[in-house]
């Protein structure tokens, strides 16, 4: 779970970047860097732990000078939190100069390909794998290598890599994750997503496809190349729609917000047809589930109230805790409204149940409000299976399904809720076709079929 | 606009504060402080320009040493951003050792008796006053000199007030501004606000009333004195219900979300005997707009949908501004979600309008979206006044409302929508009272009809 | 033990004054503070704990409006070390408008004043009383009520005020402490030390009398004005030719280094006519033992040689101690050369003996350094009484030479050294008197002659 | 220009090295880093650019777990001030699991190896050929590995490696860089220079010789390896004895302060060989002129007198430059004493020339302090070749010598002193092996004669 970036002769490409990547802080708030090139083929890096504000702010990287420029934010993962792994990374190559590549995705299996290649690694990201390959190919072209590489390193991304003045963007065969590009001024952008672009002044183009390469030399079109492979079936992440992207953005050529409705209204649909029960208001727990309980409610004809709401200052490093400080702690992301909770029958939406913590946490907050019933509806299936490409889902013992034999009843149990409703697989998997025939999705997470392994 | 807090024979009483502080900086971002006393009646203090976490964060007021304390966040105010004027103030009196006072309000005219009790002053704060009225009086007890300043004043204020480890909690006879305590441990807690008593382990007692002073003796039972004066009718100030207190917190004994969801429902009512326009959606305006918002959809029978998103990053410190930077920051705060906006009729909930800037922006954004019609609904009347007790109104000449003339028609021409609806000042207060017989507020703002002049 | 610094007309005086007191960091490294006032009156402020980079440097003064301005340095004094009692402090008067006071001194008994005038005290500075003294005189022009408040103060200070555009330099009738000035562009800078005026540009003019205020309006020539007093004799501090100063500055009309040079001859000449000790080298403590050291070996005939250096990193705040890193931490600050150090008898010049505790860890040093005799001498008086008049130096009992009734040998046993000799106090007062006739010094700190009290 | 240190089954490793760079913080003030291994073979850092005290200070350091550990401080040299550039550098093997590495000194003619191993490099280090060579080489065993690389990485260094909890100190063959070990509690220490080694409780075993690699496994006895090679003759770096090693050391078996006493005593034979200009005081340049000085002090029979000091508040980060500033800064850092200058002949010691901005500025300032006639002593040849193997000697273009035409009128002309002298290389040799047969050092910045190319 990464967001990535890249400007290609773009003036001020540093300030430039660090905007991109605040519109991205919601792909990962735990590290930022970028790497920018100047006119003369150097390289300048400003890398940090933290968010966005804390490692390019107060001008820290106004002075990087370069037209070109690659970015990267990182979600938290374990193990990978020093400093040393925090991505853009790059190297000198005596044939083609500084390279340097950031990359939002998972090399499956990349442990067993690394202990493969042999030799050495000096950070701890897979993204070094490309390094290797690069240099590996033989070809004694460097976009040929970057193809080549993009086939060797076998798994879910979409990077970005600079070097030689030119700004790769790439989106792996299955196109798992998302990448879009727009003109700005003389030059391009390239952004994991594109909500924020009309913003920033920046006018949309299109998606990098699944299986491509889109080049970008200064003064040049950009340019499509085809990674080589056998083709395979194209497989986006369903969870980019769910819950990872923002509702704001458009993803794998869908409205994020208009899945996420009708996520909520063909849940509704099946609940009705199922015996639904009576409820007063509907809450979406702010802010992931906010746009699905929109649809919910307008499909079960109940109205919509906001019960929930986020303190907006938790989230931030606070004072290190004390005993006292841990126990206050606890469920200060969430405030109750004490009249819309009190004496009524809810249904409460939230996107997704990985471990089970927090919507227990919610819904005893709610009962201590006074709710009368607490009904959960989640608009995605039960999550029962890892996933191998890039999102943080625990492992499979961690998951509440699993330690609950992927039993609702035992789940609504250990949540202590009145009932609790997933959305089906296929009511899933419909909603976020958005009436496309024959769209297929990676929904491994839910039901184990891994397009890759 | 402020917030206060304060803390009588509490273990660790600084982070105790500091959390509390936590919950109010919703009422003050722009600077926070905290004074504590030690068995020894020795007083220490952090305070600081920036957010609590930032002032009182990693570890800074851990060590402060003392069972009472009072603390203090402030909202962003011309003139006073120096650190010279961040509370609370602190003095050393020959006759009462140390003495620290934290308040939130405007007292009257402060200006004008400063000069008039001549001398100088130290601080740019009007608190101050207090002490200079505890000097001047004449009672030989603290106690007595304490409630005497509060009469001389003259102004809104909710303050603590800190001296030989008796912590006094303190509201002016007009009842302007709320304060709220309970108990926690063996000791009291006092707050503006007191939504958040629950997940701290605070049990609420009651409000501290109009013209009263608690008295909070560690060991005793509080005990409640009042502030001699001529009596005046109670006016609380209707904004703390309208936008300024927390949606979760109960003020001036009525549920703040119950007012605001009322509000919204009487707009619509209202709007319906005159006409109501057609809409498809009903917006409200993260986060303040939202509970009225939900009150107005239920009113219009029509359905409230997440259509704008807050962006949490945003209101930080970022990166300094370039020329760029600027261009770039202008929209940063809010997000349109595409599907639920395009092509839509929209009444977009905001709580009030003072300069209409903020609107315009929305108003603009939505349309950008491809709104189809643009419908304001403001559940507070014309904002045509200042505010002499505390709340940052801007001057009349910056109000929009004075800029058109009052002229409900000129004002939607300024902020570009299709219509624009303010409640009525009867039912505004109507709402307000929540059914309480004879209930009376300052709405000063909205009528002209001060109080206390 | 602290410095001030004023400026008058001076362009960009926030920057000009960080320099000065920069110029001024030996005399207190503890805390820093600027006031300057701009075009209206209005006065701006940066005050911090900490050294003079950390408080202003970053660009965190070049802001300040204002062509005229004053600044302090603090040394560490007990119970004074909160962020409140920085200097410069301030206060808006109802007739004079702003006022600010940084105050290098002691004013005698203040506490007892203190509590004689009443009242409260908002800061925990001797400084505040100026204040109000200010307000309780009687003429209604300020000047004469500063003069006023002079006098009633009653102790030691060197003092700058600004008020009303202009800069007053005050020092006290006896002279305590030294102050100087001089013209820099267009405006007139004061200073506690002048030694570095030259390498910023400035013009000397000559020091700040006893007894006298100097009056610095833009536009006009510095006009001398006389504090009314009984006029007492001058006793200008020993100590500021003994150590506290800068060796590079003149005070009280005596060039600094001259005066030690001749303190090292005097105490070797008096030590020649009592049977000296053979010594192989002579050794200065650096840096404040280094100048007498040099006087000494000239008159002993007897090589100086570097035998200790100082760590230039120490005294930065380090990694903060757990358990082993105190023990390390010791003795980091000296290093001894091994081949001057070894074998050889040593007389080892340091500038005085308080407390002892660094003299015996620099003997120790030595020994283990493989020092055949260590002979420790001291270019002052035995330190037997405490300052009253601002220089830090312990209470008598912690000063070791009353825990040895004042017992040169016993001092010697505890300190642990071959042989240890102090300058008599005629021998220190005509070294410090530089061939003047009838100076007079006050000396109390030796001899409990206290000038005032 | 470098420090290194390691700690080999050390409690709390990184607080120990933490002290030990503060003890080197004179070889290298620009940068830091420190990598641990817990017992799990994990490697924890941190790094950064900065003094050791930022780096390192506030507790960052405190809880990185593990035994064994290396460090690193870097000297300001072009073009590598980007943090990644920070060592130690490490890397993870395929085969041998996380290897750490540090090193002090210069690869030669390190980018024609680089272009010729081929490939990429990820740091601008020299130090990642080690790397490089390791995974090279052919034997299946670490450590025969890690002798492999020191043959072939071909350059001066000492260096430290941390692998599989064992700890590898290497010197090349040439024994240009000093590395010497001693006993800690159950472990052991390395470190760049032993001075320091008594405070922290460590007993000196004795220095790694030229070509030899101590390994230092965790409850085993240091065992000693030599590096296969031709066996060069030793030379190490007279400069390490002359100005860069602290005069505290011991470096190349012999005292450093005593060699400084000698090139200081054999200039002045020279010159009184030579018609000595007459002179009334010696003056030493702090720090690293004042050895020496001592000991021309003693050989002309004149005394030595402190006649500068050095500023110990300058070389922070002070206030940003405005142009004020900056005509301020010029001269901030020593600090001519009056008395000591005025009217006199002096002779002026300094460590050695390089540039020639330095010493004209200090001539120039003791001219306006009055001095009547300034004789320049550096009791080292002329600089006029650069350095090879780690030292910044700038480029030939820049040093004064060589702009000059090597002619010592001329150069003493530019410096505008009364007279100038250099030790003569022989002197300067001779002085540098005290007494010891034989003894060889690489002098190639004054000579030329590079043993090494």
């Amino acid at each position: 779970m990464c967001g990535i970036v890249g400007a290609s002769n773009v003036e001020e490409s540093s300030v430039v970047i660090s905007n991109l990547l605040f519109s991205l802080q919601h792909r990962g708030e735990e590290a930022a860097g970028m790497v920018v090139m100047d006119d003369d083929g150097q390289v300048h890096e400003r890398k940090g732990v933290g968010w966005v504000e804390k490692v390019f702010g107060n001008g820290l990287v106004q002075d990087l000078p370069g037209k070109s420029g690659i970015g990267h934010v990182r979600y938290s993962t374990t193990g990978a939190s020093s400093e040393r792994n925090v991505q853009p990374i790059k190297a000198e190559f005596s044939r083609f100069g500084h390279i340097a590549i950031a990359h939002n995705g998972d090399l499956v299996g990349s442990l067993g390909i690394k202990s493969q290649v042999g030799g050495y690694f000096q950070t701890g990201t897979d993204t070094e794998l490309f390094f290797r390959f690069i240099h590996r190919s033989h070809p004694p072209n460097l976009e040929k290598r970057i193809l080549d590489s993009a086939v060797q390193v076998r798994g879910s991304y979409a990077a970005v890599v600079l070097a030689q003045h030119t700004l790769y963007a790439l989106v792996d065969p299955w196109g798992f994750r998302p990448l879009t590009f727009g003109k700005f001024g003389q030059g391009y952008i390239v952004s994991s997503e594109g909500y924020d672009f009309s913003r920033l002044g920046i006018s949309p183009i299109r998606d990098v496809r699944p299986g491509e390469m889109v080049v970008f030399e200064p003064g040049k079109e950009p340019r499509s190349e085809i990674i080589p492979n056998t083709n395979p079936p194209h497989t986006p992440c369903v969870l980019e729609l769910i819950y990872f992207s923002s509702s704001a953005s458009r993803v794998f050529g869908k409205d994020v917000d208009a899945v996420r409705i009708e996520l909520g209204r063909a849940l509704a649909r099946e609940e009705k047809s199922d015996g639904a029960e009576d409820i007063d208001w509907v809450i979406g727990v702010p802010d992931s589930g906010s746009v699905a309980a929109g649809g919910y409610a307008l499909e079960r004809g109940v109205p919509l109230m906001p019960g929930l709401f986020r303190n907006h200052y938790v989230g931030r490093t606070f004072i290190k805790p004390s005993q006292r400080q841990r126990e206050m702690d606890a469920r200060a992301k969430l405030m109750p409204l004490p009249t819309i909770i009190r004496g009524k029958r809810l249904a409460v939406v939230d996107d997704s149940i990985i471990r089970g913590t927090v919507i227990n946490s919610i819904v005893h907050m709610l009962y201590d409000a006074g709710a009368r019933e607490v009904h959960v509806r989640i608009p995605s299936p039960m999550v029962s299976y890892p996933c191998l490409y890039g999102i943080d889902m625990k492992t499979e013992g961690e998951q509440i399904a699993n330690q609950c034999g992927r039993d609702v009843e035992k789940i609504r149990g250990q949540i202590g809720c009145n009932s609790l409703r997933y959305i089906s697989i296929e009511g899933m998997l419909k909603a976020a076709s958005q009436g496309q025939e024959g769209a297929t999705f990676c929904s491994a997470c839910f039901d184990g079929n891994y397009p890759l392994i």
